[in-house]
């Protein structure tokens, strides 16, 4: 069994234990020498290049990705050329386009915040007045940790990206009403090929500065019922899985509102930082899932291997180094917590490793892991 | 950080996702092409060559092994080329030569086996005459898995094995009194250069054919004190670690006799099949535990995640192909076990992966493993 993985970066990464575990070998395409998933590097190329993507997934049983960026001309030539793609590009338009992935959860019928195409300044200032004057501009393609997301109140705050989609030299927009959220909830899936789907505990993300800083396994009690509110998150991403065809693991990012309901934000597919406590929370990680899911072989359970899990993302790192020349002091401290390093030189806000502890006390669990991941601070 | 391992079976191969994920750098050298650990083989040798060895070590933090057989002047070439090694030669004398080993247990007060030397007819038949004309003769050297070990009741008996090592062309030999004993146990710690000792539960293995069939962690009640007995063999343990020196991880295979005492069979210095459990059922698996034993970093928790753990080898392997071939069937039946593959060619009793299921309650945790283990059965 061979899967190959377009990108090699921390989730790509992240497969090859999964993989050396089960057997599977693992083929990476890098963008340069040196990548986080080095170990698995096979080849250097663009992916954005259909002859270097065809190249290398030659022999493979199945493509896959670290990252949701491979064109679709390029995701064609490999599905015409006989290899099987997954996610498909039919499925992964709705992660690289979010035109068309609102468009898709509208018809689908997914809770979702009010949006319209932004084609001119027509469109946008229509919207505003709609909406109380202020709304999220955003660009369809290319955004991801804040970037491509803007708040605005009059089209002049939006003036150069529209302009640049107009002339067809930047990306489409579209706008979104604001949604009054009180916190970002996360539901994973995985969906194999032939098409079984199980499903993780949805779980709670808290962001700093757009980037994701924490993760508690499950999510928090919050307001309301959260046993009412786990089924309709779980129910929300399996009538998006099977309404976009998706294969692999899928991440819904939503939206907790102020009036107790949950709307969708965004799609991943691909392991999604959100899932990263599954390695040693979850009887079957997100990244061992993936590879059953797009290998369609049966998937396995996702419950919890303790009450709680929380996972802390290691931002920019140690102001010198990688996170490994802190290591003396942080496994003396934390000698129940995981420490996950991605290999990466640090750099401001960049993310280099996550730190995960599981137990029974969520607090406790967020104490821990909490403190292990403040050794890696600048 | 980068860890040479002499060796690339399946323990060198399990030392990966530990190493992937603490961001550590893996090198191996492999004795072929396509073997177990190829993931991460950087090199093609004969360990027992001090220049091809000497090669490979060059730039590592620290050498270490996969199997006990690198020959004693390999091992110090390396060390007086200046290159940390772990375990160091002089503690892993003890794992590779059995005369050395019991003269070590009997200075150290562990408790063993009688046992003698035996270099003429003479030695052995008055072992014999005081032992009720029974022993086991074993070779010194070499011996694994049931191999050099033989049940003797006459010089006769042990003819070709006496010839060949007085001759010198054959291993030197010891002999060692018929144990009764009721189980086997494995004790495992690991011990780190700065001299840190962390202790797993005291595990007990179940061996067929005189090769390990299951693992169960804890070792199940048994007769008699079940929580003096673990006392007492962890206390063993800690006493023989500090008493060879040994760096890294440490398991020492313990007869359970009928009269409810603990005896040391034998000693292992690397990662062992008694500790494959450890994966999924103890907050540090012995691989990880290993890697930062042997660079001097602190250790992790080795307590348990869940209550039970067991362990299962899968022997010989489907008739035909890999694990993998029938991983849709295994896979489908037991969503919660965990399924190892080393990625070899099935063959007739070879270790070919194992199987894993942790849980609260050991006898339906056995009943798992052992269901997704009969899979693989030829």
């Amino acid at each position: 069994m061979i899967v190959g993985v377009v990108g090699a970066g921390q989730l790509a990464r992240m497969m090859i234990p999964a993989a050396v575990q089960l057997g599977i070998e693992l083929r990476v395409l890098a963008e340069a020498d040196g990548m986080s998933a080095q170990l698995a590097q096979t080849a250097v190329g663009d992916y954005r290049d259909a002859a270097t993507v065809l190249e290398f997934a030659r022999g493979v049983d199945v493509l896959t990705f670290d990252h949701e960026h491979v064109p679709q001309d390029v995701l064609r030539a490999v599905v015409d050329a006989g290899i099987r793609v997954a996610p498909g590009p039919d499925a992964l338009l709705f992660a690289q386009d979010k035109r068309e992935m609102r468009r898709r959860m509208s018809e689908l019928g997914a809770p979702q915040p009010d949006w319209a195409p932004v084609d001119s300044d027509d469109d946008l200032q229509a919207f505003l007045d709609a909406h109380g004057g202020a709304a999220i501009l955003k660009t369809a393609k290319g955004g991801y940790d804040g970037k491509g997301v803007r708040r605005v109140t009059s089209v002049t705050d939006a003036r150069d990206w529209i302009d640049a989609a107009v002339s067809g030299e930047g990306p489409q927009l579209l706008v979104e009403e604001l949604v009054d959220f009180t916190r970002e909830l996360s539901q994973q899936l995985a969906r194999s090929i032939r098409g079984e789907i199980v499903s993780w505990p949805l779980v709670e993300t808290v962001q700093r500065d757009s980037v994701c800083a924490e993760v508690y396994a499950p999510a928090r009690a919050g307001a309301g019922d959260a046993r009412k509110r786990a089924a309709e998150a779980a129910e929300i991403a399996h009538l998006i899985a099977e309404g976009v065809g998706v294969t692999g693991v899928m991440a819904v990012e939503l939206f907790e509102t102020a009036d107790g309901r949950v709307v969708v934000n965004e799609l991943a597919m691909r392991p999604h930082n959100s899932g990263h406590w599954t390695i040693e929370g979850s009887t079957t990680s997100q990244f061992e899932q993936h590879l059953r899911a797009v290998l369609d072989l049966p998937l396995g359970t996702a419950d919890m291997v303790r009450p709680a899990a929380v996972m802390v993302n290691v931002l920019g790192g140690p102001s010198s180094g990688r996170m490994e020349d802190v290591y003396a002091n942080a496994l003396a401290a934390c000698p129940d917590v995981h420490f996950h390093s991605y290999a990466k030189t640090a750099r401001p806000g960049r993310k280099v490793g996550h730190v995960t502890a599981i137990g029974d006390d969520v607090q406790r669990v967020a104490d821990r892991a909490g403190v292990g991941a403040r050794f890696f601070e600048v």
